[in-house]
């Protein structure tokens, strides 16, 4: 029910997602009311998608933590209770991302020795993606931390992207190893000592876009300041342009000509494709949807639960974090 | 005799400069040799351009604080000096960043008051341009720090930029009071409670390019971030734009008629063209300018020193933050 185009946008994307792939079941959790009437002219497979009811909806406006504990029927609570009883593996939301990370940690609850569970998207870059980890709620983190969030990203990217051996770097403003804030500077060392990852040292931020690394560790602060400045440089660039290219007749037929070649372009930089971004560590998964998503990023949010579920994800996890415990 | 096209373009910038203002002086510290093989094909005003020798070159790779200190007859350290005794007002560089940062305050030396100097470059934005404040090489700031930032920001745009009562906002994840890290947190209410500056709140990464704020308040960890992302992303979205716009035989008829207005935007986002970033609240000024600048990107940093000096922009933040103290 949250979100912007909500239930129109996020009941299309779960049809599409359901005709897509015969694996996928779905709960819908929200306004019966609203959600049938959404239904009535699609169609669909009736016996893999359920509602189940919840009155109440959780706003961006309202404090997470509050809302979490006061709306026991909100669609966000009664979906993270389906995610904890076992009865779903998944949680995707395109709802208010404060209530859906605390809710997640709060409901769901951690992996037994993950200390903070990130939020992970997938962004674009000049012939791929890269994991970016941390863009959570959580600042102020901790160099151990970042080492599990290397580790979890690692994981991920090699399971459910399939890059072998993914090549990890962490956020610096130089490449220089003793470049870099405090934090910076304790984590450094840490993942150069950690077998169990391809680290590959820093990564400028200016390499970002030109995948450098799969998987980029940083703490959320920058991490968001990162996610939120990629979406908005590229959208501005884009609308520039296109602007620029209809400025006079002659460009504009040029643009007329370039549109098909362009569209692709802009497509692959679009982050909404990759589907929204994981919130590693949990018991079950949590999908955080952009506010704004519209069914295919719906659809898309829903697909990658099935490599997360089949690639065991949360159990690899928990066994690598384990294992660093026994150590 | 730093940066990657040095001594050519640094020579050729500078020349450009001569030529274009007439109240501009320079001296050029380096080579003799070198200088003077470079200014024989170009045509100047002999009696406003004068060879400073300086028989050291520091290189990116020697720690900064050494190298200013050992090596006295570098170019770098000889320049500073000419700003120190006052014989040069502003001195640009497109040499080591870390070590014209450290020298600018190892030398010339801060502003009675000024707690760090920051770096402040301009970046472009969907309909001007916006300070960026702090970029610098000094991480882990403290909230008065940032406060100083703010008040110099403000001082410069309106100055030196022209704009009105600039608008000053803090980067944050969120646009809420209550979000944000601990620097943040603590920086907010001073900023808000600041009478000189026009503080309009946070500001979350993705407005950035939308021009939301003129002055644009961030420690320098996450400022590098975003000015080497923001030169990383447009130079790769172009890249790939004018990839695709040529991937088919229409396509490429279609980039050679919107070629001259694409060109102009690009233009636009190209952050050489306003020049490099000065150094505030030091007792003179310091322009940094990328190590790989051409003689244009040269000979706008040199312009810039003209208002900076015309408008005392050194005297305004010593009495700014003078008032500051006394109160």
């Amino acid at each position: 029910m949250g979100g912007d185009n909500s239930p129109g946008e996020v009941v299309k994307g779960a049809v599409e997602a359901l005709r897509e792939r015969p694996e996928v079941e779905i709960f819908l959790t929200g306004s019966e009311e609203k959600i049938k009437k959404e239904l009535e002219s699609l169609s669909y497979p009736q016996d893999r998608l359920h509602i189940v009811p919840a009155g109440e909806i959780i706003t961006n406006e309202e404090p997470p933590v509050l809302a979490i504990r006061r709306k026991k029927d909100s669609s966000i609570v009664v979906a993270l209770n389906l995610v904890k009883s076992g009865q779903a593996d998944a949680f995707v939301s395109a709802g208010s991302t404060g209530a859906v990370l605390v809710g997640a940690q709060l409901i769901v609850g951690r992996i037994k020795g993950v200390e903070r569970p990130p939020l992970a998207p997938l962004i674009p870059t000049m012939d791929g993606i890269s994991l970016l980890i941390d863009c959570g709620a959580n600042v102020d983190a901790r160099s151990s931390h970042l080492v599990q969030f290397a580790k979890m990203g690692s994981i991920y990217m090699e399971n459910v992207v399939g890059v072998k051996r993914p090549r990890v770097a962490i956020v610096n403003i130089g490449a220089e190893e003793e470049k870099g804030n405090m934090l910076v500077k304790e984590t450094f060392p840490l993942l150069k000592n950690c077998n169990e990852i391809n680290f590959i040292g820093s990564i400028e931020a200016r390499e970002i876009p030109n995948g450098a690394a799969d998987v980029i560790v940083t703490e959320a602060f920058v991490g968001n300041v990162i996610l939120k400045l990629y979406e908005g440089l590229a959208m501005s660039l884009i609308k520039k342009i296109k602007q620029s290219m209809t400025a006079t007749p002659v460009s504009t037929l040029g643009a007329a000509l370039v549109k098909p070649q362009l569209k692709k372009t802009m497509k692959s930089f679009d982050l909404s494709q990759y589907g929204g971004a994981p919130m590693l560590g949990l018991n079950g998964l949590v999908v955080k949807s952009h506010g704004s998503s519209k069914s295919n990023e719906i659809k898309n949010s829903i697909i990658q639960c099935i490599a997360f579920k089949e690639e065991k994800i949360s159990e690899k996890i928990a066994a690598n974090i384990a294992a660093q415990e026994r150590i």
